[in-house]
């Protein structure tokens, strides 16, 4: 969803580069110099206004976070409420994440989650869509061996396209929900904007978590 | 579904061996040969009463179909609408599909069907889901290299299990649908008794189809 323009956004991360990284192909295999510690690095594409992010990195102060966001209005935003929470843990980062391996070395990330990524229904949009091969490509190079990708997202037409995409890629799948809140250990989810609306809607979340 | 006993069942099922197969290890590798041609074979297991296999049969006189219960009421029932139809193109098989191994020969089959297969919800049950490693192994021994593997359901927790136990063993995902009667081109569908049952009721039905 395009935001509409705040004139106060930019100015403002413009004057917060301890919190927003505006150029993040310098900070390439120097994240966790970044952080200050050695601590697994967990990052998000398209965090929007970022609820989901900041909550995961208050909820775990033994992991770092960063998360990225195309729309410059939305970092704004996620900033306002870092500006708050001040969470040492917590990267923002101003940036498409179709850079992704000039943002991050190989290895260099523990984790990725894509949360209600924009649906690109059409069928000549497929390339944008975030669990397209390119980017599963990129998310493989940059994720440790280990590493998990955790998918969440209200539409179904984009959730049959990812397990699809997902499975043809080769990945495994750890687990798959197809009404995610209506599931016994829910209360461990953290919940993001997006879903907040739809699932108040009574509609289904779909989750998929999966790895290399 | 357990259905109860109809004593007409196993006579009737007896007096028709021109239909329904009781003892089908004796006919490895020889299906063909029954059927009088050389036409693919697609097999359902757990056909119920049979609805779907017939409708397909008909639908499809270029191919062979074969649908395996284990309930003899059940074939017994499928057999009523074989008498009427008296379509060349169909067997029924009175047997349990956990030995298919031995009553197909390796690449006997060109497709499996497997339609609202019980869902054994309990951890401990997980053996006896017709998508259960052992059963999909069986289902690739028996197929030929280019045959599909069609699953439906209305069974969320059965579907969630069945597409990360399909992903694990390295099936290939063709196509998945979250709710196939909301979808584009679904008159192509042949419904089952289970899917009239549950789609009239409102519930979506879930479809894979996928390959080895
Ligand atoms: C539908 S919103 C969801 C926001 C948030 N994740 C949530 O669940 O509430 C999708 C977000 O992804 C962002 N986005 C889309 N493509 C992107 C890309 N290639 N790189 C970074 N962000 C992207 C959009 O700008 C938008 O803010
Ligand atoms: C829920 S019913 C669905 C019937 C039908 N396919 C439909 O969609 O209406 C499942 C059927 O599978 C049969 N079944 C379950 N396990 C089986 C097995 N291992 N071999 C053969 N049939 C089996 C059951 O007896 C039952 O008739």
């Amino acid at each position: 969803m395009r935001l509409r323009n705040r004139p106060w956004a930019k100015p403002l991360i413009e004057e917060n580069p301890q919190y927003v990284v505006t150029e993040p192909e310098k900070l390439r295999g120097k994240w966790q110099e970044r952080f200050g510690n050695e601590n697994p690095i967990f990052i998000e594409i398209g965090m929007g206004k970022g609820r989901f992010i900041i909550e995961m990195a208050k909820k775990h102060p033994e992991n770092n976070y960063i998360g990225l966001e195309i729309q410059t209005v939305a970092v704004g935003m996620a900033l306002k409420k870092q500006l708050e929470a001040k969470l040492p843990n917590l990267q923002l980062v101003s940036a498409n994440g179709a850079g992704l391996q000039e943002f991050f070395e190989e290895n260099e990330v523990q984790g990725v989650f894509l949360n209600f990524s924009d649906p690109w229904p059409k069928k000549r949009q497929e390339k944008r869509r975030l669990t397209y091969k390119t980017f599963l490509e990129q998310y493989k190079y940059v994720m440790k061996e280990d590493g998990h990708l955790e998918f969440k997202t209200d539409n179904r037409g984009l959730f049959e396209y990812s397990l699809a995409s997902m499975n043809n890629f080769g990945m495994i799948f750890d687990q798959v929900w197809l009404d995610l809140h209506d599931t016994p250990d829910v209360e461990d989810n953290v919940m993001t904007e997006y879903e907040e609306k739809f699932s108040k809607k009574g509609q289904p979340i779909f989750k998929l978590e999966a790895h290399f």
